[in-house]
């Protein structure tokens, strides 16, 4: 291990999107003296009559909830996205606005309220994985969509509005910035190397040991060397496939069976439920030649040293570039020994 | 007005770092259900003992502050960023890293304690300004230091550990993300132009006058076109200058009447103390010509709809790009009327 990595202030490069982050491994000893945030050790009944997502239960605008028994798919009722909006450009002077039409989707992972990905077993997150696919599917074909993107954000600090165990996808006419610089930085070097970006970066992770977390047969759950959030993670399959529909015969409970281990080691850490946005990248429904496509999905979670200290993402890192104190393998340490 | 921009989600650019935000006007109808950030009325002491930001008081290092009577600087004690740290470069397959050196300050706008800009008179804050030239001059003519940021992180939930009145500045070897960007964008457009980018843009902005707050002879404040936040604003000068150092005779006193002018206006929308990330963009020093570059001071405000409920980047805004519900038009006359 590269030990000035550990000691010293530096920048690391991801190398997907081409931006850097700053370093700072011995800020960590830096006291404490800001917001805690409020832990709700809460259990939660398995239905709640009160919840929009729960089986059999009324939503906002007057619609009821089937009673599912594994997972729920709807059109978001506050979509950011429609698909029935005008199309329109400006293109006045400095000044350059585009429409952007799409489809915003809530997919409920279980009706059992009192659950989180965490709490289900890899079969069963296979089952999330299978309306992920469908999902994928059905709006790929869709002509007005370029792009999905598939995300969860769990728990009230990361903006998660109600405590059911959901995820969304929002679909879209073109690129999001991030799906942007990924794209470009995966097709230079497909290009170049004819080979895909992660797929060699994955073999040299493997290579070192130093990240890795967790793997089975189809994937590795690793601590991205350029990661942002103090115990960001990646799950990447092992062969290169440019999106979920790839995923071939026990390919889908492998994946669930990551899910499962990440969350489960989250929930330990620090003896929470503990949140986090997490997405999946993946190629483009452009219709395009996407080969230099490698789908991966992401955690990106708040918490820094304990259920109630958060890491803020605020005036040098919205100004500058992102920051963290702790370093990757040491993230990396303290999950793998959870696990 | 363009009112399809009122009334149909779209996309709009921002032509300082050529990356785009979503904009979902219909979606400020959505009923909110998630966390409230908890608002302290606490009225605070001029003087509290157990600040170590306070004129007089111990620092956590041991030092003892000054009794300082207007404005106090002094180096961070747990700085992300140190000058005798270790030089080093990673390049090993697709691990890139380097060793980053910089200089941290921490900047004391007033010794009370109970103050913030927003409560401090234009002459006051003027002093602040000097103090920030005399940190920028001063980092600028040191030779490790190549870029100079100077931000505040306002109120807990922007992650600011202690509520006494101060911003940082942070100053280092490398550009960092954000400041490439500008950097760029800027350049581009004055190799093509040979005038300032954002020079231009403020004709247009004030010719059209939708998006303007307040003005005075050598200001305006206004919400940029492409604004994240749902409060954003930019503080801009209209000469066409490289950084604070270039500020004339009496334009240092206009520069504090507005940043008084916004804070002010910021404190009365939601009746609370506002909390925000600020932080000045300007060239870098890095000795380079650095012509194409307008100075400019932003502020990232996150409160959406009441002095608790804010705006959260997650999910779709970590992994696709930043989304927004009220307009820029709309956020404007909000802030117009409170001046
Ligand atoms: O330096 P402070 O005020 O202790 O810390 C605050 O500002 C820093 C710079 O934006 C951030 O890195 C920290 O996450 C935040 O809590
Ligand atoms: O759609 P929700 O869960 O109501 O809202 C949450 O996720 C969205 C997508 O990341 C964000 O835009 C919102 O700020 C956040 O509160």
């Amino acid at each position: 291990m590269n030990t000035d990595l550990q000691d010293y202030s530096h920048k690391r490069l991801n190398i997907l999107t081409g931006e850097w982050v700053l370093v700072s491994p011995h800020r960590a000893k830096r006291p404490w003296q800001g917001q805690n945030e409020s832990v709700s050790n809460e259990t939660r009944p398995s239905h709640d009559p009160n919840c929009y997502l729960c089986a059999g239960n009324t939503r906002i605008n007057g619609e009821i909830n089937p009673k599912y028994k594994d997972v729920f798919v709807f059109t978001n009722d506050f979509a950011a996205l429609q698909t029935n909006s005008k199309v329109f450009k400006v293109e006045d002077g400095l000044l350059s606005a585009q429409s952007e039409q799409g489809i915003c989707k809530v997919i409920c992972f279980s009706p059992d309220h009192s659950k989180s990905l965490a709490d289900m077993a890899p079969k069963e997150i296979e089952k999330v994985i299978f309306a992920w696919q469908q999902e994928y599917k059905e709006l790929a074909d869709n002509d007005l969509i370029n792009y999905v993107q598939i995300f969860e954000n769990k728990g009230a600090v990361m903006g998660c509005s109600n405590p059911h165990p959901h995820g969304q996808i929002w679909s879209q006419t073109s690129l999001p910035n991030e799906v942007e610089k990924k794209d470009k930085h995966q097709l230079d070097y497909y290009l170049k190397n004819k080979k895909s970006l992660l797929g060699d970066y994955l073999k040299q992770e493997l290579n070192k040991k130093e990240r890795i977390i967790f793997e089975n047969d189809a994937f590795v759950v690793l601590v991205p060397y350029w990661a942002i959030w103090p115990f960001e993670t990646m799950i990447v399959p092992k062969r290169h496939q440019l999106n979920i529909l790839e995923l071939k015969e026990n390919e889908s409970l492998l994946f669930g069976e990551a899910i499962s281990t990440i969350t489960k080691a989250y929930d330990k850490l620090f003896k929470t439920s503990f949140p986090y946005s997490s997405g999946i990248h993946q190629a483009p429904t452009n219709g395009e030649d996407n080969s230099h496509w490698h789908w991966h999905m992401s955690f990106y979670p708040p918490l820094l040293r304990s259920a109630t200290v958060k890491k803020f993402m605020v005036g040098y890192e919205m100004f500058g570039s992102p920051q963290r104190d702790i370093t990757a393998e040491i993230a990396c340490n303290k999950l793998k020994e959870l696990i």
